[in-house]
């Protein structure tokens, strides 16, 4: 990684702030990245403090990491990419934040992570992760589908698994359902044997906290647990039922990104996997370039 | 109702408390009610000050409607049946309560709807509202099953069925999955017609609203909806599966309660219906039984 030192700008901020964390980018004009940042949720669902103040602490990380000063905040032209921009009125509440940007550029995580995947050129992409979602950008023609939140929506996600986990577990455990090799995983990964006590574990979970538990679903599966096969299954088909509906406008391109997409994709139905192609770039510096066609589009109207 | 004019005592307070209401009676040594009383949670899960103020309120509900002073809380040899205090932690906090009764005896909800159903007989229940679980009290051996909490458990529960609901009409929205009368059923309902206004609506939805909804999907079911036939059934079977578990040991009833019992009846297996018998009394009957009961052990043992 080079420093600013000897450049005078333009210099692009790209943010991909997701549930869990936010990431971003300074890059200079030829597309060189000069510093990086991380910090905690930017989603503007859980709070503008929060998530202005995640934005904010990973630019300052950026900043040091580049060599620059915390007021050179000001020179810095932003491409947010946010969970939960998508819905309008919080699109509207953070295009009212007295940013301390030269420009902000707004959009949907799932929107930066779509450009980075193709570099900008038409294509699909499906995210894999804590939650699950997915969009295809093909001739101007937009879908996009799930990502609506947990636990009614983001089927097939990371929190979607941990929840069935959990779910079946306590079902095996009272006698209601089959036994399975989940609930000595799970007991033995939280160092707990009580049903009362994985109750308490998960009473007030966050989606986080059951992605973090999805992986041990794979494992069973891969030591030939039918019900763990089954959930695995499940989620697959959710993935699978995202990716058709996607494929119905034809994108040139498709990518799966995301924590569980390398688990989950041997079990994608073949058409599907024939389709998946490497993401090109990662989410943030999707971000890069909606700032920069978006800069480009304000200055030709100006 | 009679009051406590010319009475002296003792006085027997029940207490049902629920994870969304709290109903408690005031009775008399030969069993007549003479005051009542209702108010809000009374699960130390939402935490001890929420729990301790409802049982309180509807104490001073019930004094009042009885023509009882505040003080006379002293008086009252109290039965609780609370939703949470199965889990040792917190039967161990209420236990510690600084309580202004003159005694007060703990068990769960789930017992005290037991203990009421068949009058402290042995017999078995099964609580199907925004929760549901099941308990099986026969010579001695309990069997206790289900009510885990929510999304993980409760499993049948309106708080389920609700979760199902808008997890499919989210599907047919994104058509990832069969369109279905639930979406014009519910959206009708709740006034709106825009996906993300749906997710908006339940993004931090409670149990008790998601089972709110619930009726809904049996509406569609009876119009021959198939989606929601298949919920209801899934529902269903759910409830099958914890009566198959406390028939196991024999119970000489089988009592099934709460919101939905009467709208899941009709889909239960014919084995499990023609065991149904109605509850002989409500929960809070139970609470005074419960009571009672520990009252004649501490003078028998003292």
């Amino acid at each position: 990684m080079t420093t600013a030192v000897g450049y005078d700008g333009p210099f692009y901020l790209g943010v991909d702030g997701g549930g869990s964390k936010c990431r971003v980018i300074i890059v200079t004009e030829d597309n060189q990245v000069i510093g990086e940042g991380l910090s905690g949720p930017a989603n503007p669902l859980r709070g503008m403090k929060v998530a202005t103040d995640s934005i904010l602490a990973a630019t300052q990380q950026a900043l040091t990491c580049a060599g620059m000063a915390f007021k050179d905040m000001s020179k810095l032209i932003v491409g947010a990419g946010l969970a939960g921009v998508n819905m309008p009125e919080y699109y509207r509440i953070f295009s009212e934040w007295q940013h301390p940007f030269q420009e902000l550029h707004l959009t949907s995580d799932l929107h930066v992570a779509c450009i980075g995947a193709h570099q900008g050129g038409d294509g699909a992409v499906i995210i894999a992760g804590t939650g699950s979602c997915g969009l295809a950008d093909v001739k101007g023609q937009l879908i996009e589908v799930g990502g609506h939140g947990f636990p009614y929506g983001d089927n097939g996600s990371g929190a979607w698994i941990g929840l069935q986990m959990v779910h079946h577990v306590l079902l095996a455990k009272d006698l209601l359902g089959p036994q399975t090799l989940l609930s000595d995983l799970l007991c033995h990964e939280l160092k707990i044997s009580q049903t009362l006590a994985l109750v308490d574990f998960f009473m007030h979970a966050t989606p986080t906290t059951y992605a973090k538990y999805a992986p041990l679903v794979f494992t069973a599966a891969e030591q030939g647990d039918l019900l763990a096969q089954q959930i695995v299954q499940q989620a697959a088909d959710h993935i699978n039922a995202i990716a058709q509906r996607l494929l119905s406008i034809d994108p040139p391109r498709l990518s799966l990104i995301g924590g569980l997409a390398h688990k989950l994709q041997p079990y994608l139905a073949p058409e599907v996997q024939q389709k998946v192609t490497p993401a090109l770039a990662a989410p943030e510096f999707g971000s890069v370039w909606f700032a920069r066609h978006n800069q480009q589009k304000a200055q030709r109207i100006s």
